[in-house]
């Protein structure tokens, strides 16, 4: 790919291959548009049918176009696309947007296709947007360039708007002018045989008219690579995703609890948050997040001050904000006094402050001064009054001194009306970058997501594994298994294999004969929970193949017996009895499993029928810093299990950071493994030892 | 309160008193929208102090009125309410609509004129909105009538609105007004002396212009009524509530684990689905839920079927579709066979079907067609194609011939724009009541909604308690309780209390020698458990007043022996050991306690450290009926845990509906009684005994 994007957004020159008179033809259209944006450089319709298109003179192949065009619009027949890319090469035309679709987004002709268009990039290091796209927007004061057949030509702004769908980028185009969102770039990327999300992130984060990027996709080009980009710009630019479908769970046999539990949607989640990336999911969540972004400012905390002329307002967006986790917390008593000293008696002086509706301007720029000394954000909510005359515009000047005053501290203004009366309050407020919207509950769903972008802004940390691993020593393990003709590991040789990346194991013995078991008992003591060890067994609660709790010589002799009845029964191969002190804790779950778009995913859950009837377990995409880790054992609802409970002392959360950044960690340095699951493993106040295990290796 | 509220909403005359010519008066503004509404009767301004008000002869007082006046709208100084309101009593005006502020809601003195006021209501038998309200709305053909200060008088339909706060309700008429949802009456109910949501639904029951009734409130006046009529009046009409306002939770200190883990919330939303009523917590959701009930057409299934032009969309729709809950199946290989005969090949033939950019009406129309021969429901998603020119109102007669040849089967449309351009798609498809929304999700959150509102219509059968009970011999041991002095009961108390309402108890045995502990353990076997039975002790666990896990006669002993020391120690007021044969099977939580609003509240959950730590419990409000107890049990999300799980059999459902009907019978039967607690319940597949309960009667 040639370097850097300027030929491609900033273009001198642009040739428009395919332009035509015709009504409805979509490089004709393209060329309007371009004329009608205001783009100040050459432009060059190309058709051998027509000697002038839309008053510009025509050229009738590339190769006739003068030297000097940076950029060419393909919107031809697809039977000559190839053609005209090979011709834009030699020509030395380096940036192509491609209109014409019928690539591989139709089946295996179109496929084919593409392929040889792929080649063509690689032969003449082109910049290549689409095929099957809309087109490229620049809404730059210095360049205005609509190159795409878009309806929406957006107003000027800061968000870079980069989408795999065009319809849907154009549904949203419409949306953000709706919304007043101001756009500086727009970025249609159909099929990306050539360009992707991931080019226009490295160009993104050295542009300085970008202050925010969204982006709508439905798949990711290279997911590593996307994490390292969006790690970097995310620092300073806000990162908001709308990733839409749900990718089909494999449909690939599992033996592991991860596997099966493994949801891609959490995944893409996790993922997403790993990144440092703020996740949308609707149209209208999407809208409302740039919306609360512009301003760039995030709150310091959770608590919340909400100040009213329309008393039912205030309850809706004081329920609304309790429903999402942030706190409206009772006002000091010394507050109240201050408020009371100049609202009526009739003012409610709770959490919301209810000043009712003969509030005037200066009320609600004392009360938004008073109330942001206590609250780390406030919800204005300004209904023009019915019957007495307030100006709207008085109220907006109040709020925006007062936003001055207090620069760090966001203010969102609900108007509880689209009508066009309240514009005199808005515009003002939206040329700062003040939040403004009708409903209460959407003003509290924008403060919830500011809560997750501060969140994100946390420094993750490090993802270098925690503790001493030893990957040598963990190959050679693998290297046995591999050699021994087995994808499933014994128990002692996944201990070994652990091991080596600091993940404890508890202690253990085979048992040869009754005696060697006799001699664990007397050396450890009870209870000891015995076990068939076979590389082929999953499940062993299911097939009998464990007895727990035994506390004496006999049930031991008991429980080998059966087991050795089991081993017979189920006809395993090389199984061995193994014994194992119980310990006591808490029942965990720990899983590796791949992802196949986001590769090795871990999983962490409360262990036990729990995780299975509720699936309430979390996950980190690999690799997983320390910090990541921590979020995800927080993260599970039943979180607080871990904590201080009825007498049990908290189960110390560092060695769980370390079984999960460790897994990780294994999962990158050993493709070869297919799924590993680490259930249970037992957790107290002191550390977590692997309980029982499960390692496979991949297939041929 | 008079019979009737025709009066109120279609009276012949109306008088206006206070009402005057300046600028900004509250009473003038009503005179003013009474005469632009287009009200046909007579009005007659009030006022000493005029002789003409806005061109009509001006009264000077109430007395000086003409015969015949049925209404009276009260906008005077909160000085002379009073004075007016006697006045009309004796004039035999009994419709009063008081606008005036300043009564309960603010503060003693306020609420002492409020008391006075009721006081007149009674005397005259008046029929009184307000005070402290905004008025009232009739937009009926019949009789236009807007008897209120707001701004917005909505267009006629099908919808009455009735709401506690005003400044929230014109908010509201004007959101009406903006989707194009039609209102026939409006009532703001203020502070509700006189009528109430109650007296309006009792009367919106029979008004034969309302299809729905949507209500907002902040607290309800008579739950036990309210709940009445919707059960009643929601069986023809959908009510959808808007219930805003956290009630605090009570400050008492209570024993059980009911009362600390009831949310009064949990309460309202369980109260409300006993209703009957559709409960919405946003305005938004308010609007999609009127939009999508407008019809009256619920789907029988949740299988959807998505039909679009615009691949994103119907992607952002599935996606939604399957995080509700809602399913979004393939098709049959024959619809697909059948679609692909009309379809361009780069359609996508899943589900949703991607008829992309070239699609025509006709396509639309066949291809909903098709899809409803296998779906419930269909969302169709069609946005103005960008390049060639397809008529919108063409797309919208091919859907309403479709809903034609359907009516059994809703369809959403979904046009991903606000712009005037799909107005001819859009209001020929309202006019037929079939819901058009602007964004995917939209149309997803209103599926849900049908959902719910298919639930709710299900019989939910009669609340008569399930089995046998004996109230008398319960009532006797509750006598026996308080005659001895004590809030709390014992063990054996308790049982038998339990069981004269047929809940089952576990078998016991007091043990007063060591030699009776052995006899219990030959009659039953091992393992028991040994307690401490005190009428004042909670939470025996954490109190170590427990053994349990009691094998052999020598264990049995020294667990006596323990406990004998706990009594001693504790300084337990009578305290006993009680044995009992441990049972295995699943432990449950179940209570009952009094929510300040609605009264006696029975609490459903899975016992043990999971309930405390998640939370994960459901209530009912009594009376409960077996469908609402069925509901309960199956609502919480460890729901899979009481279902067949890891080789055990599923649990018994029918025993648990019982236990949660009697609890709630007892409740209304024994107001004296403030909370029990039955934890653990054990189940298994036959049948649920409750291990261990607390009974405790209210303080004096």
């Amino acid at each position: 790919m040639a370097e850097g994007l300027e030929g491609l957004l900033e273009p001198r020159s642009v040739a428009v291959v395919g332009a035509s008179p015709k009504v409805g033809s979509v490089a004709g259209t393209i060329l309007k548009n371009l004329q009608d944006c205001g783009y100040h450089g050459n432009l060059y319709p190309v058709n051998p049918k027509y000697s002038e298109v839309l008053g510009l003179p025509c050229h009738s192949t590339i190769g006739a176009l003068p030297a000097g065009v940076d950029l060419a619009i393909l919107a031809i027949n697809r039977s000559i696309v190839l053609d005209a890319v090979e011709a834009c090469g030699r020509k030395g035309i380096l940036n192509l947007v491609i209109i014409t679709a019928g690539f591989k987004e139709s089946g295996e002709e179109g496929a084919k296709l593409e392929e040889r268009l792929h080649g063509l990039i690689e032969r003449y290091d082109l910049n290549v947007v689409g095929p099957n796209c809309m087109g490229i927007i620049n809404s730059s004061e210095r360049m205005r360039l609509n190159a795409s057949f878009s309806r929406w030509f957006p107003p000027g702004g800061e968000i870079a708007f980069v989408s795999q769908s065009g319809s849907l980028g154009e549904t949203l185009l419409e949306c953000f002018g709706d919304a007043g969102l101001g756009v500086s770039r727009f970025v249609n990327l159909g099929n990306r045989a050539g360009l992707t999300e991931n080019d226009f992130l490295e160009y993104l984060a050295e542009d300085d008219e970008c202050g925010a990027i969204f982006l709508y996709l439905e798949s990711f080009s290279d997911p590593r690579e996307f994490r390292r980009l969006v790690d970097q710009v995310g620092k300073t630019k806000p990162v908001v995703v709308l990733k839409a479908g749900r990718t089909e769970a494999g449909a690939a046999a599992v033996a592991s609890h991860t596997g099966s539990l493994a949801s891609p949607d959490a995944i893409v989640d996790a993922f997403l948050r790993q990144c440092g990336a703020l996740r949308v999911t609707t149209i209208e969540e999407t809208l409302t997040a740039l919306r609360a972004l512009e301003r760039g400012l995030l709150p310091a905390g959770d608590r919340i001050a909400i100040l009213t002329n329309a008393g039912g307002a205030g309850i809706i967006a004081a329920d609304a904000c309790v429903r999402d986790g942030l706190q409206v917390p009772p006002l000091s008593e010394r507050l109240r006094g201050d408020l009371a000293a100049f609202l009526p008696p009739e003012a409610g002086l709770g959490n919301p402050v209810d000043m009712i509706a003969t509030a005037r301007s200066e009320h609600y720029e004392k009360g938004l001064d008073l109330l942001l000394a206590e609250a780390d954000a406030a919800i204005v909510i300004f209904r023009p009054p019915l019957v007495f005359h307030e100006p709207v515009e008085a109220v907006g000047s109040g709020i925006l001194r007062v936003a001055e005053r207090r620069p760090d501290k966001p203010i969102l203004v609900c108007t509880l009306s689209h009508s066009k009366t309240v514009d005199p309050l808005v515009a003002p407020l939206r040329d700062v970058g003040i939040p403004t919207y009708a409903m209460p509950e959407t003003a509290v769903a924008a403060l919830s997501i500011l809560r997750r972008a501060r969140a994100l802004r946390r420094r993750d940390g490090s993802t270098a594994p925690a503790g001493p691993t030893d990957r040598d020593a963990a190959g050679g393990v693998l290297e046995r298994v591999r050699r021994a003709g087995r994808l499933g590991f014994f128990f002692d040789e996944g201990a070994e294999f652990l091991s080596a990346y600091g993940i404890p194991v508890c202690p253990y013995a085979y048992l040869a004969g009754d005696d060697e078991g006799v001699r664990f008992l007397d050396e450890v003591g009870p209870p000891l929970v015995l076990k068939v060890d076979a590389p082929d067994l999953a499940h062993r609660f299911e097939r009998n193949a464990l007895v727990t709790g035994i506390e004496t010589e006999g049930a031991l002799r008991d429980a080998i017996e059966q087991l050795r009845d089991v081993i017979a029964s189920l006809r395993l191969n090389g199984a061995r009895l193994l014994a194992q002190k119980m310990v006591p804790g808490r029942e965990l779950i720990f899983g590796l499993e791949r992802d196949p778009a986001f590769g090795p995913s871990v999983m962490f859950g409360i262990g036990g029928t729990l995780v299975e009837a509720l699936k309430d377990v979390a996950f980190g995409v690999a690799p997983i810093s320390e910090v990541q880790a921590g979020r995800m054992v927080r993260s599970i609802r039943a979180f607080p299990l871990l904590e201080s409970f009825r007498g049990q002392p908290a189960v110390a959360l560092p060695p769980l950071v370390r079984i999960i950044t460790a897994l990780g960690r294994i999962g990158l340095d050993f493709p070869q493994i297919a799924e590993i699951d680490l259930n249970p493993v037992i957790a107290d106040e002191r550390g977590a030892v692997a309980v029982d295990l499960l390692i496979r290796l991949r297939g041929a």
